[in-house]
């Protein structure tokens, strides 16, 4: 968490305009500017080593502040070839959050020639720290806590906060441990400087706290963060030890990195490390090929459903005519049911005890899309092949887009169930079976009704 | 933004366990529970009229903490049941944001009824606020600021505060104005407590402040607080008058809901006003059905290409068999490509400037996809029908994934460029314009190529 708004945003455009990079992002990284600009700047401009050269050149606390802002791949890259001396004091100098993350880049010797040379204190941090795996509150919570021992008075909090400040992420709000060091409350800075210097910290602080265990997901934190509007979520251990605390702004980059994730697994996309275009093509090539590769074997379903009912087609090739269609309007129904039911999952909206509530109301609305789509399509059939058309076509229609709806409320909680990401259910899996099914259910009808077979 | 933690969260399995819904929610209406908990236990459990009446017989404070945090529907409703000294209270209690949202939700004759009694600065409050469209910053932001005049020192800063802190919705970043109301920097209660009380507030204020126009998008508010890590954004005019500030929670806040709207478009789904549970069924069906009629015509392409080559589907009915694999990897290809690329230009990954670099890296991983998956289906199409229908398949295959990507790659970008929301590119939308390609693409190959024609 910055201190907000100490610099003036960057006028990328501006930028983009002029004609020397390599000067032009020197020249940015030394001004005035937001870090997270220059840290833009510097990946869109410059080459892994001149972004380390430039990074050399500057006073340590703004170089720290505009690492800290690289993407993590840039920031892996970097360590990779800047100076050991240059990794200490960034080590040093970074929030234990970010200091932990980079020691996890680093090659296991960096790491070992590191650990030797850091100061006593740095070292427990950043081996604690850098212990809880990627995902998890523990990898995203900082030790840079303002504490206050309990039995104090708020001049006293107030003199210890002025003494600590620096060292901590934020001293809006303040822990409240005792000798154990168990969070017992926290206090805002609000109320201690509207509050009479005797009064008695005990008494001014709240006891009952939102907090979470280090070990769950990254993704509950944020939750958490989120509902309860909190600045910080105290991160504690089973013994209510407090551990460290997770700020509102990483809260914030974890929402938008998870949705992100959603996002793409919704078209069957494997997450991305790093944005669309910093991303390489061998990279995007895999992040793609896998599903699109199980998908056309999903898809041969439909070919088989369709070679087996061969006969039917010869006879009536007019059939074919509605294929798309009909295939098509059941997954796409399916694909809307599927995106609401992982949306409705992921923010929390729904949950497994909705399951019959929620098949009940899927069945009554699917139901009602299946008979408009049939009213809107049977003139068509009527038109291509009379009666008999129109109503192997409206009724296939209904049974379609019901089945795709029901398939697609479903795959989320199944997956949601056996403890999958729900998102997994993506747009075109929910697509490729609700085909399969729409191709059969089709010419089934179309056999039957007009005694084909 | 709250002052975090005031009390437990709830726990709700224990809730849904109890057998008297209201008698239980009340009780836990009266307790030291989060609003948010007991907004949304309350709007589970009770109806609309029960609501008001619990709410009624809460102390002021508690009243609107949870009011606040009930769905803006079931505010909507309430404001609609309950008593105008009751809603008056209400207006006076809630921060400015939230009054305005719920003084656009009344009917012009409680407006009117409203507004006579209101203090007067309540009501010029009100009504400069309401004035804002839903969706811009202007709408979101909050006048409870905390104000400093220039020329004073730290000590004098610190009094005006403590003394001013129960109006504003933060004291953390305190904003300096001019005689004139323009905003010249900020300073944060940091800064304050650390600085000497002689010093000039002047010199250690922030005078380089990222700023938004209040007619801007609350997108593009909800993304400067998270770029810049900001606590609060301010909303100036055009002369740099300060007309309010965003919190960090309230951009939260947007980033969910876009991110939801999002979501929801990329399935071709309306967006909805409240959860999946608590829309209504008509509201679903409403919200679902546009999409899926516009489809159907424009999968009747597909039809009309299917028609178009009838004469080869009866001289090859096999070749009906690879239909659903090769238009399907078509949608699914582009059903990536067009989620990347809406997704990108949503977080400001990806600008319209960027549009030829994307171009080329799609033409290359796209063709790469596309050979890919002509070598997986070629065996096959040689299992079936020979080196002739291997060679078709394969190579429809190589033009359709190409096609698709390409298609759903530039359609958010057609869009983005046409200033509509690029999410329009949904997924069922891209995946039935590929489909239609991918028709038109196998039989014309298979055409040509088989001599059938």
């Amino acid at each position: 968490m910055t201190e907000q708004n100490e610099s003036k945003p960057l006028e990328l455009n501006l930028v983009n305009e002029l004609p020397l990079p390599s000067d032009v992002s020197w020249r940015f990284a030394q001004a005035n500017f937001q870090p997270v600009d220059v840290a833009d700047q510097l990946t869109a401009l410059l080459t892994v080593e001149e972004i380390a050269a430039c990074l050399e050149l500057l006073p340590l606390i703004r170089r720290t502040e505009i690492f800290d802002y690289l993407p993590d791949g840039i920031q892996e890259a970097v360590a990779g070839v800047v100076s050991l001396d240059s990794l200490m004091e960034l080590l040093e100098e970074l929030p234990s959050d970010s200091a932990a993350d980079l020691f996890n880049y680093l090659s296991p010797d960096q790491q070992a020639d590191l650990l030797k040379d850091l100061p006593a204190r740095n070292r427990a941090t950043i081996q604690h720290l850098s212990s809880y795996p990627s995902g998890t509150a523990g990898a995203l919570m900082t030790s840079e806590i303002s504490l206050l021992p309990t039995g104090i008075n708020v001049q006293r909090a107030l003199e210890i906060l002025r003494r600590t400040a620096t060292g901590s992420e934020t001293i809006y709000h303040t822990y409240i441990v005792d000798p154990r060091h168990r969070l017992v409350g926290v206090v805002s800075l609000r109320e201690l400087i509207l509050a009479p210097p005797k009064a008695s910290l005990d008494k001014l602080m709240t006891e009952e706290l939102v907090t979470i265990l280090p070990d769950e997901h990254q993704q509950e934190a944020a939750r958490l963060v989120s509902r309860y509007d909190l600045l910080a979520l105290p991160v504690v251990d089973e013994s209510q030890r407090l551990l460290g605390i997770i700020t509102y702004d990483d809260a914030m980059d974890v929402v938008e990195e998870e949705d992100t994730e959603d996002i793409h697994l919704s078209a069957s996309v494997a997450p991305l490390e790093t944005g669309l275009l910093r991303t390489s093509l061998v990279n995007l090539y895999r992040s793609r090929v896998m599903w699109l590769i199980l998908l056309i074997f999903a898809n041969l379903v439909s070919g088989v459903g369709i070679a087996f009912f061969e006969d039917t087609i010869s006879a009536k090739v007019a059939l074919v005519f509605f294929l798309p269609l009909l295939i098509g309007s059941g997954g796409n129904a399916g694909a809307q049911a599927s995106t609401l039911m992982v949306r409705g999952l992921a923010v929390g909206d729904v949950g497994l005890g909705d399951w019959t509530r929620l098949l009940g109301r899927e069945l009554l609305v699917a139901g009602a899309l299946g008979l408009t789509m049939a009213i809107a399509v049977s003139p068509i059939g009527m038109f291509r092949g009379g009666t008999d058309i129109a109503l192997v076509v409206g009724l296939s229609m209904v049974v379609i887009v019901l089945f795709g709806s029901l398939l697609g409320m479903s795959l989320p909680f199944l997956l949601h169930r056996l403890k999958w990401d729900p998102a997994t259910a993506s747009t075109p899996l929910v697509t490729t079976l609700a085909d399969a099914g729409g191709v059969v259910t089709y010419f089934a009808l179309a056999t039957w009704l007009l005694g084909l077979h």
